[in-house]
């Protein structure tokens, strides 16, 4: 089988999972996309990272430029942060015939339009999914989900550390600065949390959306740009008053009539019944209004090793898909023969279920008896009050099993002359990702 | 210019609206797609619904079979619905040497095995983004977006009727019946409401899932199916006062080292923490947690004629596009002159103003004055109680006003003596799309 062969530069936080993840995920990403994904070399100015990220010496060069002039590479992928040598590096790798694969959006905020239209007339693509809201494929969206419409609106909590500080601020009253220290303790912000708070990541994100919405690259300094640095708990405390959730937002809209466009970066007060104003702790969410689709609106996590390089894999698997082909569907012949469906019986889920019972001492204890002779156990019940001898509901709410279980255990339960119905059963599914709302 | 030539069938909901807005996003899409999207013909056994839809005399005609054995067309919209006639047509238009688009999720989830493994043996497209979830992107984010990831689980509400009666029922706490007869005046349950309340058209959308995220199609009557159709306002009551909220779901989960998945529709309770428990009315929200990427989710409109119709034109958007063309950015270099960026002075917002004055008589008439001389009207007024001559916060919210008109009135305000600090100005979005949230 071909192989897609990538020259990955840096092994920071996003590379050092590229290089992971590509290992983890090959056996799905391999037949999805018909061809090997393979990093042939990589350049990391500090050999100890190389070292911890487990990459053989033999695959290793200290200077960037022999990857990007590397005759036998498809494509580069930059990774190592900041402006100068990057700009270098990508003009370096598209000028030796190479596609190119970036997270790094300060240098695209910055010179996004001459590197696109540097790599488009060269005919090589230069493809930044991960530059912007992390693992959501937010930018895929815009660009072939959403391209029947013209985008009215966007509003976007789009830097993590900010929504944090500020959830942080509002549900536990912490001041600015408490909350900072707590964040650069969970590693939510960083070391020098400058260009996040005051807001400058969010515009550099904000400049490269306008670019997928519009096709229009504003210019940095004239993107109207405010952090939260100087959010006081004082407004928090009011706005909820009034009805309000203060977030970070990129906001862009647009006045097709007027051949107008705003892209802008500032606290903003949302109403609380609006989903974006629920986005809490580090997480991400884009509400996006097209004039065909209407509302829409994209939520996961904007940041950390692997949910960013999720993003940088889908540009590496869509470069190695190539210009003929493009998946419609995950190759199934393997699989369906592999695959087999789970019978209902055999699931495991967590249940409510209500019966009507006879309001008597002792018809809880056996149909507990009942529900624990299968090892079923019971997390809570509801028992509304009666008087002896009425019938009452009884709910009981059970803790993982097997749906054959419960179901048996029901049947049995439903021959009890102290049981006056046939129990009715839902199944209660607990979510992951709650830590990333409120309600 | 090129064009992509079209023929469409079924002049219905969704049919009218492709036929509509293709021409209203004809000047996005042209030069967004390179290539004029072209409907050449249209077939509609219902004479009334093309003189409805405007469609020129010349352009119609009655018999599908005329469209898909065209030599000249390269794309056939399959949107009459139903499953004979529609798997007849599109197996003829693939033998034609045509690509096919589909919203047909029934027929998918009959034979969406045998139609997709038919295309590829052709060499021919079928594409079905519309089929679920509406205009959603969700199909592509599973299919590109998400490449890298097994999907681990997906949860998603994903049939607009269903949840509109269990929101009904839960926020009004009436009946199943009384909801479903008021969602039949709204228009938002059809006449026969069977196909929806009874789960199967969910169900139906789980197939496609499951074929997108495992590349599995599962036997439609394999999988557990259950409605919402006996639901008891009863188990609402009681699931709310355990902290939970019901839904109609559709889940999949996969079980990697079992070889298995997990494809099942029941009403499923979810914890009201979670996202998903929040999404009200005829919205479809879908949670996808893969295992590089963690959780993210997908909200917007799953039904209707425009958003469906976003959907089929973002297939018909790939289609012309090409196989040797994709677009990272809509082309700029036309628009970034036509564009500019709005200044700042000149955006429309609403204002959140936070004085700090002295606590005397006259001071919010003299600040009402000087707002209301700029045409900037109040909205609301919070005057924490204070002792005379003390210094208190007074915080306006404003209706939409112009930024440099309240930037000027805040500037004039803080000359006056009774006012003691600048002002503290705040932006405020209403967000439409609300009434898809509770919190
Ligand atoms: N971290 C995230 O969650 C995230 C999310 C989205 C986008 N991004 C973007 O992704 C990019 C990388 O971020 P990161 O967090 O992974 O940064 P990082 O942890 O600082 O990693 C950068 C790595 O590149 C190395 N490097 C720097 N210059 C080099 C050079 N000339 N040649 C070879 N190696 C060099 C660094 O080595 P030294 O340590 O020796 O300098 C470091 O190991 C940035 O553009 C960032 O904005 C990051
Ligand atoms: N409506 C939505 O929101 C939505 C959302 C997602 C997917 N979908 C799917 O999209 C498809 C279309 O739905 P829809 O709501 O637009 O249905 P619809 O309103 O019932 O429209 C179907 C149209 O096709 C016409 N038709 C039927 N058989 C035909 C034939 N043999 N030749 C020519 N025309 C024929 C019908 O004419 P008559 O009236 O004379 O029968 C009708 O005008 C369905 O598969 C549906 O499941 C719909």
């Amino acid at each position: 089988m071909s192989a897609l062969r990538i020259g990955l530069v840096g092994l920071g936080t996003v590379g050092a999972s590229v290089w992971k993840n590509l290992r983890t995920q090959e056996n799905l990403l391999t037949p999805r996309c018909g061809k090997i994904l393979r990093i042939e070399k990589v350049a990391e100015k500090n050999r100890a990272r190389a070292r911890q990220a487990d990459v053989p010496e033999a695959q290793l060069v200290d200077d960037w430029r022999e990857l990007a002039r590397d005759p036998s590479l498809d494509v580069v992928v930059e990774l190592i942060g900041g402006t100068d040598v990057a700009a270098d590096l990508i003009r370096e790798s598209l000028s030796h015939g190479k596609d190119v694969v970036t997270a790094n959006k300060a240098l695209l905020a910055e010179q996004g339009r001459e590197l696109t239209a540097f790599a488009a007339e060269r005919g090589k693509r230069l493809l930044f999914e991960a530059s912007v809201a992390g693992g959501i494929p937010l930018l895929l969206a815009l660009r072939e989900g959403l391209i029947a419409n013209e985008i009215l609106s966007l509003h976007g909590i789009i830097n993590g550390t900010c929504n944090y500080l500020l959830s942080a601020m509002t549900s536990r009253a912490l001041s600015f600065q408490e909350a900072l220290r707590e964040a650069k303790e969970l590693g939510y912000a960083e070391a020098d949390e400058t260009l996040d708070v005051a807001g400058h990541d969010t515009a550099h994100k904000a400049v490269i959306l306008s670019a997928l919405a519009y096709g229009f690259w504003p210019a940095l300094c004239e993107v109207h740009t405010e952090g939260i640095q100087n959010v006081d708990p004082l407004d928090l405390h009011f706005a909820q008053e009034l009805g309000y959730r203060l977030k970070l937002l990129a906001i862009l809209r647009s006045h097709p009539k007027r051949g107008e466009i705003e892209v802008r970066v500032h606290p903003t007060l949302l109403r609380k019944g609006h989903l974006l104003s629920s986005v809490r702790g580090v997480f991400n969410a884009v509400a996006v209004r097209g004039d065909v689709v209407g509302e829409t609106l994209f939520y996961g996590r904007g940041a950390g090793g692997d949910p960013t390089s999720s993003a940088v894999l889908a540009d590496l698997a869509f470069l190695a898909r190539g210009k003929a082909v493009s998946r419609e569907l995950p190759p199934s012949s393997g699989r369906q023969t592999a695959l087999t469906l789970r019978p209902m019986a055999k699931i495991l889920s967590r249940y409510y279920v209500r019966f009507l019972v006879e309001d008597r001492p002792g018809v809880l204890a056996e149909i507990a008896r009942i529900f624990s002779a299968r090892n079923i156990s019971i997390s809570s019940v509801i028992q509304p009050e009666g008087h002896r001898g009425q019938t009452v509901p009884l709910i009981v709410l059970l803790h993982q099993s097997q749906e054959a279980d419960v179901q048996e255990a029901c049947r049995i339960i439903e021959t009890l002359p102290t049981v006056k119905r046939p129990a009715i059963l839902l199944r209660v599914e607990d979510l992951e990702g709650e830590e990333g709302w409120s309600s």
